[in-house]
């Protein structure tokens, strides 16, 4: 059986990060405040005290109960990488832990993506709208340790600008052990890696991932990161790059990248993969600029930026890996 | 009908890069030279010539064919990750563009990984040893302009430190279309989220990852690129840590850590994942050179450093994204 707890009423959808970039992103920061997602009624009974509830709509999102609410032995909490968005890019293992998994709880676009027979299988479904994701993972954790063994899904990697982390800081400030609800993350292809392979080769030498929003991380940060990256050979994977509320963000590191690289270097933008309004462009670090006030850039967007060798073949980006100073081809 | 049309007499085994780190690295980078990989008789007979077969053991392996060489229509040429390496961490996509292929092309222990349902599948195998992946990728690119449907398969991602770039520096080399062999990367999870995975959440901010391996890329640019990281909030995947001819990388990649990071920075450390000899261990960039010398750190190893804000919690890594700062739980 498969339910949607979400309290809409409660959802503020405005301005967010992201959703499912190369089908591939997991980032579901949130801009504004975000009014979290309501409690599952089906939930585990011992999970009250404020967890998902949380209904102010500030930054703050109070996490409730401990270990010490909880009397039955805790269950498995697995986080779940879906990868590039459809369930063609799933693998076998996050297919098979989704089966295992009693309850699976994530953010309802990427519930949508899951095959019916996962969500018929599953006893629970808690899905919420974009952002909440600190009381959606609470919700998860309480109901781990209430005795059910629970997925946490997102697209993507789960430790890609993802919830493993916060599973796990929010497993130890209640007081729960690791080992014992045999946490484990289940990998999955990253949205990098996804647009990537859409782009082409882009990506074959060492490759730097910088998350453009500012929400979780100071602007001073991203730009200090930038600026050292940007004059050494790595090839750039930008998530999040741009949204309406930070839109100076964007030009910001494009006059990073541009102080330190050639204005023709290749850029690769994959807009909504996965979705209806794909799109992939190529085109270069001048360009870049100008194309932030378009459509295909924004929080649905992950940009490659090539280094001082990539090149373009046939609309795809190439950056050699090094063959070329060592075999005649 | 399954073959390997290894030349066996003709590899060179010796000291070599990489092969499934966290099951997932896709790096075949040979530190000595390579006696290529012997061309395959049951081969397209246009792709004689050299292709594949270079008897030379130095660093020079000729390309022989061109497009002009070959009178088919081309087949479609397609670049498979595998994943973590074991079929499990396979993508269905993956496994869908190995059973549409007709030729499989790949280093041995890779082809050895995939399920029987596909090798029995396929019309023709073409597998090599570790090392003569330019001769490897050329055999790939003729059977593809000879008009079949071929697929090069790698552990990990195609993108990561692997051979989608040189596919297509090799077709344009030959004067073929990636439009006319319909050219498309599959895309797999990469040896830094497998690895992740297994060290629970230490990749959840801004991330690089850089190959130790100075045999294609100047060992002053690897330092210069770890210079312009290491003091940066930039968790770190260390690709190809160790071999016996470059010990040295190690150590000084350490030195250059340890200058910029607390010596008590965690640093988790992957061998032989998804191998019989696996092993995962967690330390700090204080201990982490005098392992060096160890069994854990060899070329099947990846190694993941922390950045200033990352903690073990029941040994397993975390690095917050950043949600504290904010919400409280």
């Amino acid at each position: 059986m498969s339910t949607d707890n979400t309290a809409e009423t409660e959802a503020s959808t405005t301005e967010t990060d992201s959703s499912s970039k190369c089908g591939g992103a997991t980032t579901e920061e949130t801009e504004s405040a975000c009014g979290a997602s309501g409690s599952s009624s089906s939930s585990s009974a011992s999970s009250s005290g404020g967890c998902g509830a949380s209904t102010d709509a500030d930054d703050e999102e109070e996490v409730g109960s401990t270990v010490e609410d909880f009397e039955a032995d805790p269950g498995s909490l697995t986080t779940v990488g879906l990868g590039p968005g459809r369930p063609e890019g799933m693998t076998a293992r996050a297919k098979a832990a989704l089966a295992e998994a009693e309850h699976i709880v994530g953010y309802r676009t990427y519930v949508d993506l899951l095959p019916d027979e996962i969500t018929e299988a599953a006893e629970d479904i808690y899905s919420t709208p974009m952002c909440g994701e600190v009381s959606r993972t609470e919700e998860a954790i309480d109901r781990t340790l209430a005795g059910n063994d629970v997925a946490i899904i997102g697209s993507g990697d789960p430790n890609v600008y993802a919830l493993s982390g916060l599973a796990l800081e929010i497993l130890e400030s209640k007081g729960g052990s690791a080992d014992a609800v045999d946490f484990e993350v289940v990998p999955g292809v990253p949205a990098a890696q996804s647009c990537g392979a859409r782009l082409g080769a882009p990506l074959v030498n060492d490759t730097v991932s910088v998350s453009l929003s500012d929400h979780l991380t100071p602007m001073a940060e991203i730009e200090s990161r930038l600026e050292a990256v940007a004059g050494e050979g790595f090839t750039i994977a930008i998530y999040n790059p741009w949204s309406r509320k930070r839109r100076e963000n964007f030009q910001r590191c494009c006059e990073i990248l541009l102080e330190h690289r050639d204005p023709e270097t290749p850029v690769g933008i994959v807009h909504g993969a996965s979705r209806d309004d794909e799109e992939t462009t190529i085109t270069d670090l001048e360009t870049l600029p100008e194309l932030g006030e378009t459509d295909i850039v924004d929080m649905t967007t992950t940009i490659i930026v090539g280094n001082d060798e990539t090149y373009v073949f046939e609309d795809r980006m190439v950056t050699p890996r090094g063959y070329e100073t060592k075999y005649d081809y």
